[in-house]
């Protein structure tokens, strides 16, 4: 048993969906959140600049006292995960691997199609994760970088993002993949207008869903690392941005008021 | 004669149609842009970080030995300029002012629309400048958060770019605005969807004209600040990310080779 919180990081409200992946996961587990909300986004930005971030986010998860850190923000999983893991010196999970494999088993045809932020798509990170795991997949990846406003703006299922959907997603139709990674933490809160562009033939993989099943799995496999529950909402939320925003947003997210949100500075840590 | 160099600050690029038009109006002044690329878009932020941002590019200015600061950015200008007038100790000269200034005389009707990001129609600041100028004047605004990754995308005159611009342009056609500012950098590269959209009968501001405008009318009635032209191509470029993708879209869109581009640090400054 270890008492110490998971720790996730994310540029901002985006990872909410794997925090909610793991809550309900992982019921007997303290979650320590971290949004970069005055920094937001990390997709349009370079790969130094984002593992500079990443490392500045660790650097405050360390300081909270976690076991684990879970980098829930694709374009970070992308470039700096290895960076990430040298420096926390504990176990660390991107949302890259698990997606990647949940996308190369579930496909039956091998073409697999992947969506995500400029960083991650240039990053070229899910092409390597799906090829490791079935060398002969046939990969193409397209950055969409409208689809996090459209899911800001709540513009969700109408004339406008059906419009959006179907000209980033014409290649994907055209190469007849049968399953399509949604690399980028918001694009969950677009599934119901990718999945009727895509049609119904086609797996949508939420790569939020697979990171928490394979923190799970890492929980069983290393006893040591599992904790033993605790109290009444025990998980802390810290944004680096003004947090009413942030709450409003979680709490409509996650169908519950939120507690122990704080402000915290990260540059230069 | 001040020999000094004008200082110009904007979140990102979206800020070189300022300095595009200070170079076409201000021939004789040497430039120098700082685009806070690392931590773009500040529209979305709160008030208190968009004014650390731009007090700390105010700092980075003034260690260049600016002899006058320019905010190009709509919402730092929104919500900073009181600021960084203090910080800088120096004239200080924003967005909102001239193309309210603007706005307001051309307005016939003195119905008026302004369009911006989330940070600039939350804080008023066209509003009140307009009604400085024309007490009676009927202000309506909007925040329009996918105009920016649209012009970033290049989809700037489609039916996707059309379909957005109807939606948040509605209420300004049903409030028949006779003049529409456009209160943010980048607006102007939807200059064309927006006019369709609006008609022929409505008049497009552009805030990046209306502030070149005013500083040359400032060096005017200020000869002392006035420069005397100096050498090829004089000005420099500051970003806090990578510089390769600014220099791209500052060269296509100043059509030109810059040269003098650097990236720095300006966090906690």
């Amino acid at each position: 048993m270890n008492p110490r919180p998971i720790g996730i990081f994310d540029s901002g409200v985006g990872g909410l969906t794997v925090f909610r992946a793991m809550e309900r996961e992982l019921p007997r587990e303290r979650l320590v959140y971290l949004g970069d909300t005055a920094r937001v986004p990390y997709g349009s930005k370079s790969v130094d600049t984002v593992v500079r971030y990443s490392l500045e986010a660790t650097r405050f998860l360390l300081r909270q006292q976690v076991k684990l850190v879970v980098v829930a923000c694709n374009s970070a999983s992308s470039v700096a995960i290895d960076r990430v893991e040298q420096e926390a010196g504990l176990p660390v999970l991107g949302v890259i691997e698990p997606g990647a494999r949940r996308g190369a088993e579930r496909s039956r045809s091998g073409r697999i199609g992947i969506i995500g932020t400029r960083a991650t798509v240039g990053s070229g990170a899910y092409e390597r994760a799906v090829r490791r795991i079935n060398p002969s997949a046939q990969v193409i990846s397209r950055a969409c970088p409208l689809f996090v406003p459209l899911a800001e703006e709540g513009w969700t299922d109408d004339e406008v993002a059906r419009a959006i959907a179907e000209r980033y997603l014409e290649p994907f139709r055209r190469a007849e993949v049968d399953t399509l990674v949604l690399g980028c933490t918001h694009y969950p809160l677009l599934h119901d207008v990718i999945a009727q562009v895509m049609g119904s033939g086609v797996d949508l993989v939420d790569s939020a869903e697979s990171i928490a099943g394979q923190v799970r799995e890492r929980l069983r496999d290393d006893p040591s690392l599992a904790g033993a529950g605790s109290g009444v909402d025990p998980h802390r939320f810290y944004v680096t941005d003004a947090p009413e925003p942030f709450q409003a947003v979680a709490e409509r997210f996650l169908g519950r008021p939120i507690q122990n949100l704080e402000q915290v500075r990260i540059e230069r840590d």
